[in-house]
């Protein structure tokens, strides 16, 4: 079966970065079917690529390549790696961006080092086609991961936010805002859960009141900021045919505060 | 031959919605080709992806899945639909995003309700991921249409606006506006040639005189506003080497009224 | 092997174009793959085509066929061509943007007239679909280009800007911006070694001063205007964990002026 290989970049689509890697790729692996997860990834936002990575995950296949490369230390010390775990493969900087690949008890990591299985020339400034791309077009097409370099013990992990208990109310905050405005926190539904479990919940992003958990975004009233489970399992604020990101004039980071009600 | 599916929706490509909808195809399907038309549909505009698919179904081969996910009505009672007509299919929901589907003799259409054809759990927010792309997968993967579930025979339609005649004057609106900034109307090139044959036309925009019918865009006029049949057959209004939307100042729905001269 | 058909133009992404040119190509080569370049070229810029085309073209294989759609003379005189050069398949619009097609001293030229090998009905104003996506996709499928019209001697030549000596100053330009607000200018490495070896150079950007030249991005100061070897060979001026086009407020066009120091 052709491997898959995803892409995920701050490189954006205006400039040919994306292709140039692509063309890369297909020259070393002819067969690699190539899917784009997100090229706008704000420059240098390693937990908004984390964030993409893992919401994608669990819809690939076993033997998919998951290139990613937001690298604000290009050229400099950082290692560049790759890594084996449950099936898939991760290539990327060693900066964080791989974490959603690090969470399990069994991964495989190694620094690219090998010259043979890089272009042979690499710019200090483009490691996505001299270093990344190539490595994941040579486990696309088989080779095995060793062969990439040496064992890394140590890859630099950068763990998404989460949400803790105080009292009780279940404290997170606001990690990303999707194309429609939605606040995607990082309150988790089993979370949400523990806390209440189907019950009535009191929802505050900002300490503004929101209304508590719907079902779908139709049950939402026009214009009001309200409470769902979103399609990652991430508790989420959204607004029925608006924006809850201009409802509410928030950003990352807003504080979500959630209360059992009744 | 390895099936096609094209893909339009509402989602942008900031976010990962795209990529992930892909991954489940490939997972179901692995050697369909993805073809995106648009995902920048305005969000939750039903007409506008009508449009986009419409211009783009001719120069797909027989046997292409089309699927547009614009969804405002997700996780409600809308129904998630498949159609075939022609030897082509189209998944989306039942909301009139599938009209251009519906326009011939004879089409069937049936309701995405089996259980073996959607992913195993489906949330409440992202059926494009748990529902459509599924189908639009099996579809391509050779499962018949009927399989999917049960036949439906009254699906939501959403006409695109047309042209009337009022007296000696073809009125018409703008439907959309394109990256040019080039309108694009409701007015058809075979309505024009009824009204005037090849013959000289008076042409107004919202009450603005534009230059009559040119065969070319290289035979505008700099800055000046001219009409012209456009690649899908419609009239259109453009500025050679500007924008018709910013120097007429008009969007969508704009009335367009065209005469017979002379 | 699968060929494959590279993309670049200004169409955008917002409407269906670009992938009703992919249905066109899939239509008539079932097994080429397609990788988009960029589709967000200006509106008519053909430089701007030029040089995604000239930074990408190093990285596909021989057999590759690169469609660069960037035609502000649609429906007028100018001839659609093709080229093939090195193993390579150009087409595009006979403007300028295939004149990185034309550098070495071997190419052929056609013009794209024979009717056979274009769409049957062809518009006046999307040749994208109705004569470049269809001669790119013959190409691709084997049709030899001498085949899909005549010869061409006399090809349109746009010349990408390059830099002069004044005295003992190497004087270039702001050629293109990217994503992160680098600004890439028309001189290239080699004229630069020629001027300085890897000796110190003193740097002005629209005469202000910017930091000489450093090994990674990594190296530059936070805020800081510096100088660096770019992927493509070029001199380029970045900021690290910023923006050179805001720091310096400059745009396409500004004169670089570099002196040996010391």
């Amino acid at each position: 079966m052709a491997p898959i290989i995803t892409l995920t970049t701050d490189f954006g689509r205006r400039d040919p970065f994306v292709g140039i890697m692509k063309g890369v790729i297909l020259s070393i692996c002819p067969t690699a079917r190539l899917v784009d997860l997100t090229h706008a990834v704000e420059p240098q936002d390693v937990l908004g690529a984390s964030l993409a990575l893992a919401a994608a995950l669990p819809f690939f296949p076993a033997g998919t390549v998951h290139l990613v490369v937001v690298d604000p230390g290009v050229g400099g010390r950082r290692r560049p790696l790759a890594v084996r775990t449950g099936g898939h493969y991760f290539v990327g900087p060693d900066n964080g961006v791989l974490t959603p690949a690090l969470g399990g008890p069994r991964w495989t990591a190694v620094a690219l080092s090998a010259p043979e299985y890089r272009l042979p020339e690499v710019s200090r400034t483009f490691h996505g086609r001299d270093v990344f791309a190539p490595a994941a077009a040579y486990l696309a097409a088989g080779v095995p991961l060793e062969r990439l370099g040496a064992m890394v013990a140590d890859p630099v992990r950068a763990p998404v936010p989460g949400s803790r208990l105080e009292g009780d109310v279940l404290v997170g905050e606001v990690l990303a805002i999707d194309r429609f405005g939605n606040l995607i926190t990082s309150i988790e539904a089993g979370q949400l859960a523990a806390l209440a479990g189907d019950g009535p919940v009191a929802v505050e992003v900002s300490g503004r009141p929101v209304a508590g958990l719907v079902e779908a975004y139709a049950a939402g009233e026009d214009g009001q900021p309200a409470a769902i489970i979103g399609s990652t399992g991430r508790f989420e604020i959204f607004v029925r045919g608006g924006s809850a990101r201009q409802a509410l004039g928030v950003g990352r980071g807003a504080p979500v505060r959630i209360r059992r009600r009744g």
